[in-house]
């Protein structure tokens, strides 16, 4: 029911995306039937793997978090989060409202690792392929743990989204050196080095690196990563309408954007890199759309949600945390001692 | 004598720079008199505003600042610097060695403010004159005090250097709410909200904001500000080159951007902010020109360093510094009492 657009956009992108998934995938259409019948009744070869379950109530796009945690029992974004607790569903997508989905998974599904909040994940473009990029936003402050803790997660993740078997790894750092950093990048990064997990860790890297796709997987903390997607869609929505200014400015210019028209559109959607981010760190698979996604921006977040739900990922998530436990209690032995 | 170029663009920049300043402002040269001498027998307008003073050795560009520090006493840099210190030089402007230049700024001139390091200042590119970001690098660990001494800092460096009677000054976070953020940049905000300094300050702004050019001032530590500065660097190169290989990729495309030049060209330099920053927090006035520094970026150098010198900046900068005193002192009662 989410999102700007709402059932118009949502049924024609799972219309799209059963076409590319295997016959066996099913849907369950959480919402207003009143409302979902009829786009559904557009689409006749979907119609057999697909069941509406009817709700009277949705989570509102501009609802606070708590506000929607009080009253969201029945609506479409809990029953559907619902269902992948019970397994009915091994997985959940929405283009709702991102804060209360943040919420209401964390009460619902739990979260299967030590981070207060789920990671918002960003996939940043670079020459081939993307950068993923977590925490962009939902941890603010990230002690040395939670950033290990990104780093399995996004590991994870790349590999079972993107089909790169053993996806590079680095922290976001002003510097490549060990002792560049605050306390938490340089210790995250000596857990990294020494805790034998099984992840490829390349060590530090910049700002520049995630264009240069240095490594696959870049960790950061919530506030750092934050600014730092908010700059660079700054940066390259403000390139982008100087060069459309440049290119409108004279009558040659005009005459030569005609000219170079393909070129320039197949420019901008490299730009544009995939706009689903999926939800780590809980007992289930959750994918959110983003809010004014299209119908291939869904069919985009379905199909990272069926890539998610037949990998491996959860049990390797879980096998690389053991090792973080493991390194953790070895760094402070008096921890370990104070326990026995 | 520094830079990668050399005499053989300072003192390009220095005589076009001469031609725009007031013709009782004069030039000392520090460096080998060898190369300089016939650089300047070129500018003969130029020779009688200039003094070259002789070195023998200068700090090399890829020299640690440790090692500088050790053998830098006589070096084209340190003279520079200590003709500031002596006041015989009003202001100190170099191409060269930027640690090296920081750490020797440190210990010849001294600290005017209670940072560890004078912060990096970066011009960040806007629609109408440019965004004054600082720290991009020097100070990783900010507490919210130095981060409103950026303030203060950054505020009248922009007047100084860019004419603006009344810059406006934000915070760089991952919300404008009070509550966002973490807690060194919540206090910072609150210092500056309530503490009456001399200043226009607008409270958070979010990374878009830096293009967009919401406020004149963006505050930040070193560790954020580097990392940001450096990705946004990297997304506009990347977008550049994109560009450059979809206008070369057809011959339409080609065609069209021979025709586009000129916008384009045009386009090109509005993303190109000027290349000198103040070393800020100083008992005196040093601008760093860039390493790559073309003769106009030197000339821009000493332009900025003469808008420093000839303003009312160090006074400012003092009278705002007292008003953090008192603001933190109000706000330490305990501390406070502890001292009478």
């Amino acid at each position: 029911m989410g999102g700007d657009h709402g059932p118009g956009v949502l049924v024609p992108g799972v219309a799209r995306a059963a076409e590319r998934l295997a016959a066996g995938v099913g849907f369950l259409l959480h919402g207003d039937e009143a409302r979902l019948a009829p786009e559904l009744a557009r689409y006749p070869a979907l119609k057999p793997r697909v069941e509406i379950r009817h709700t009277a109530t949705m989570v509102a796009m501009d609802e606070k978090p708590a506000q929607a945690l009080r009253r969201s029992k029945g609506t479409s974004m809990w029953n559907a989060l619902e269902a992948v607790k019970t397994g009915e569903a091994q997985a959940a997508i929405t283009a709702g409202n991102t804060g209360a989905l943040m919420a209401l998974s964390k009460l619902i599904l739990r979260m299967s690792v030590d981070i207060e909040r789920p990671p918002l994940v960003a996939s940043w473009p670079r020459d081939k392929g993307v950068t993923t990029v977590l925490d962009v936003g939902a941890n603010v402050d990230c002690d040395a743990e939670r950033l290990v803790e990104f780093a399995i997660l996004g590991e994870a993740f790349h590999r079972a989204a993107h089909g790169v078997a053993r996806p590079t790894v680095g922290i976001l750092n002003v510097g490549s050196e060990d002792m560049k950093g605050h306390e938490e990048v340089r210790e995250a990064h000596r857990i990294l080095r020494e805790g034998r997990f099984d992840l490829d860790y390349r060590g530090f890297i910049e700002g520049d690196d995630l264009t240069k796709g240095t490594v696959d997987v870049v960790v950061t903390d919530g506030f750092t990563g934050n600014i730092t997607l908010k700059a660079a869609e700054g940066v390259a929505r403000f390139i982008t309408a100087e060069l459309r200014a440049a290119l409108t400015s004279t009558l040659p210019a005009q005459l030569g954007a005609v000219l170079a028209r393909g070129a320039l559109r197949a420019f901008q959607n490299k730009l544009n890199p995939p706009r689903a981010a999926p939800l780590l760190g809980l007992n289930g698979v959750v994918v959110k759309a983003h809010g004014g996604a299209s119908e291939r921006d869904v069919a985009d977040a379905i199909g990272m949600a069926a890539d998610l739900a037949q990998s491996d990922f959860a049990a390797e998530i879980e096998r690389n945390m053991r090792k973080l436990t493991a390194a953790v209690g070895e760094s402070s032995p008096a921890d370990g001692a104070a326990k026995t």
